[in-house]
């Protein structure tokens, strides 16, 4: 059974808050952090908040050995009059516990969860930054605890918050970046992990990163791992193509991430009547349409870069120049109306917005 | 640079050794570990044997993010005279090599790895079981320990050699068990991770597991991630057919485990002058084979199980019972002679037993 209050422990020494200037992502964590065990006996229990420390595991933890985890993001702002604001954290708690199942791992209380990140929040306000682009990110997640080597779903589990201060996620900011398409390696099956946020999608991706880098890229396109055929996402983001006045973007697929933004770039093109459509797209329809000068905007869609804009893609030894490597119209409205609904510069006509305290 | 020499703290409070009858995969640990660190600056330093216990890791440790992490499994035995030996110690830490390459890990010296374990051997052997079936079960592995939410390699690495006294890892044994083929969910994909020993394989696997066994079946068959239609493996094993006389095994391919058991098997068939192929084969052949009543055996082979014979396979409704649910011939053969050649019962004509002290 859930314990619907939290056990809270001040720290003692807290840290000196970084500069805003120099914000690096995931580099620089709070002073506190929360946690919750699960055991097969008593579910999640002990929901706590404490300084942040590093946690005691037994080398024999099946995360180490399996990597039975799954992970959240999402971004704290402050708005103009100071409140705490969370962009759509439901859908992150629904997305955990979608991705929980997948990784058989037990689903936690949606509601719980949200209510103790906003006690966390509480409690951490003054590390939010509020320079232009920056925000305090947020990273729930869970690990198998259990010590087993069993190829098997754990018994215990951990659950945590921890709380980031972050910068711009690409340094490049939003300016247009180069794209390489990848032709070997996948990031996710059909019948795959790919809808998942589990660990094991990401790591599989650092040799393509390489390779992309290597070659001057900023990140990957990744193609579907069946044919090599359909576009999937970019890096760690979903993508967006305009292509003769329409934008079109992946459908959802066994393999393809349920992005938050990508769900908000298509309700906010709808409600703007830009044309928007979701269904499968060819890498060669893509390059089809760059040749017939119709491709006119391309982006990827993120919680860490919100809107990413694509100057260049590479595929097959062939570049495509997209919009003069310049950031298109729509993309561009697309990153400053979700930026300023994000920090209450600009009202919210979705609901999309939830205040922490006031 | 490696260091040649281990720093050795033995423990204080030994544990009581458990009853060799009642041993579980994978539960209890020795009363040691081996454990090393890597420092982009410095490369793999501190090789520490010490008491093994829970080891402080920041919440922000990349393997709890990203699963970037690699494993490896072998055992050790006693053989009749009581020396400590080791089947082809050094075919795991080449492949423990493989899968940090696939993993962006930085390479370990196998030469001072293997060293390293039997060093800790030395020190544990009165923690290897000796009633048939049973073994010190050796689990090196690395994870990311780097504090980052950054989506890149870690620059800091844990390397751990961890050892359990283990009984059968099936508790069937060397009875034949049920096998259902997987056709929706995917253990690897084409320009996947499959060839290399890392977690997020392993998580993958648990949904179409509860499957199986709710189906009332051991284990699962997978097939190719492509076409739904090549056989890859079975659990975590690889699988062999033995059809109208000739043994038949998926060839490798950038999906399938390379296992040592297999590669094993090949050369101890190929020794026995019985034929052995490795090639493409489809589960309709299989199918095909059954029906035409040439399906005379098959078998998993796997360091856990060594050779686990198949005596039921269900596909798309139907169950094809191979060899009437016994033990095929050429499978005990295999498995008799591995585990005598595994134990110094039975001479070594290969070269695959290495002794860890005299
Ligand atoms: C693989 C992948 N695709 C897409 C996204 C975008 O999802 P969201 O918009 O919810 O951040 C993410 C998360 O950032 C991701 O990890
Ligand atoms: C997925 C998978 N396939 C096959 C095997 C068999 O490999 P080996 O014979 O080296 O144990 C293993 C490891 O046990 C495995 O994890």
């Amino acid at each position: 059974m859930m314990e619907a209050t939290v056990a809270i422990t001040k720290s003692q020494n807290k840290k000196t808050k970084p500069d805003p200037e120099t914000l690096q992502f995931g580099k620089t964590f709070t002073d506190h952090m929360f946690t919750m065990e699960y055991t097969h006996e008593k579910g999640w229990i002990q929901p706590e908040i404490k300084p942040y420390a590093p946690v005691e595991i037994d080398p024999a933890a099946m995360v180490f050995h399996y990597s039975q985890s799954v992970f959240e993001g999402l971004k704290a702002y402050k708005d103009a009059s100071g409140d705490v604001v969370l962009f759509r954290p439901e859908e992150n708690f629904k997305r955990l516990n979608r991705s929980n199942k997948r990784l058989s791992i037990p689903p936690i209380n949606e509601q719980l969860a949200l209510d103790y990140l906003k006690q966390l929040l509480e409690l951490e306000k003054d590390w939010i930054p509020t320079a232009e682009g920056t925000s305090l990110y947020i990273r729930p997640f869970v690990i198998a605890t259990e010590p087993s080597l069993q190829v098997a779903p754990a018994h215990h589990y951990k659950f945590f918050i921890i709380l980031s201060p972050v910068g711009s996620y690409y340094p490049e900011g939003i300016h247009p970046v180069s794209i390489m398409v990848e032709d070997h390696f996948t990031r996710a099956a059909r019948g795959g992990t790919g809808t998942a946020k589990t660990g094991g999608n990401y790591s599989a991706g650092y040799n393509a990163q390489a390779k992309a880098s290597s070659e001057g890229h900023a990140q990957v396109l990744w193609l579907d791992g069946v044919e090599k055929k359909y576009v999937e996402e970019v890096g760690s983001m979903n993508v967006f193509f305009k292509i003769d006045g329409e934008v079109i973007t992946p459908e959802l697929n066994d393999s393809i991430l349920q992005g938050v933004t990508r769900k908000s770039v298509i309700e906010l093109l709808h409600h703007w009547e830009i044309p928007v459509t979701e269904r499968k797209i060819t890498m060669q329809e893509v390059f089809d349409a760059h040749k017939a000068g119709k491709l006119e905007e391309a982006f990827g869609s993120g919680t860490a870069a919100v809107i990413s804009p694509i100057g260049e893609l590479t595929w097959n030894e062939e570049t495509m120049i997209v919009n003069g490597r310049d950031t298109g119209e729509v993309t561009k409205a697309l990153y400053q109306t979700l930026t300023r609904i994000q920090t209450g510069k600009q009202e919210d006509p979705f609901g999309w917005i939830t205040k922490v305290s006031s």
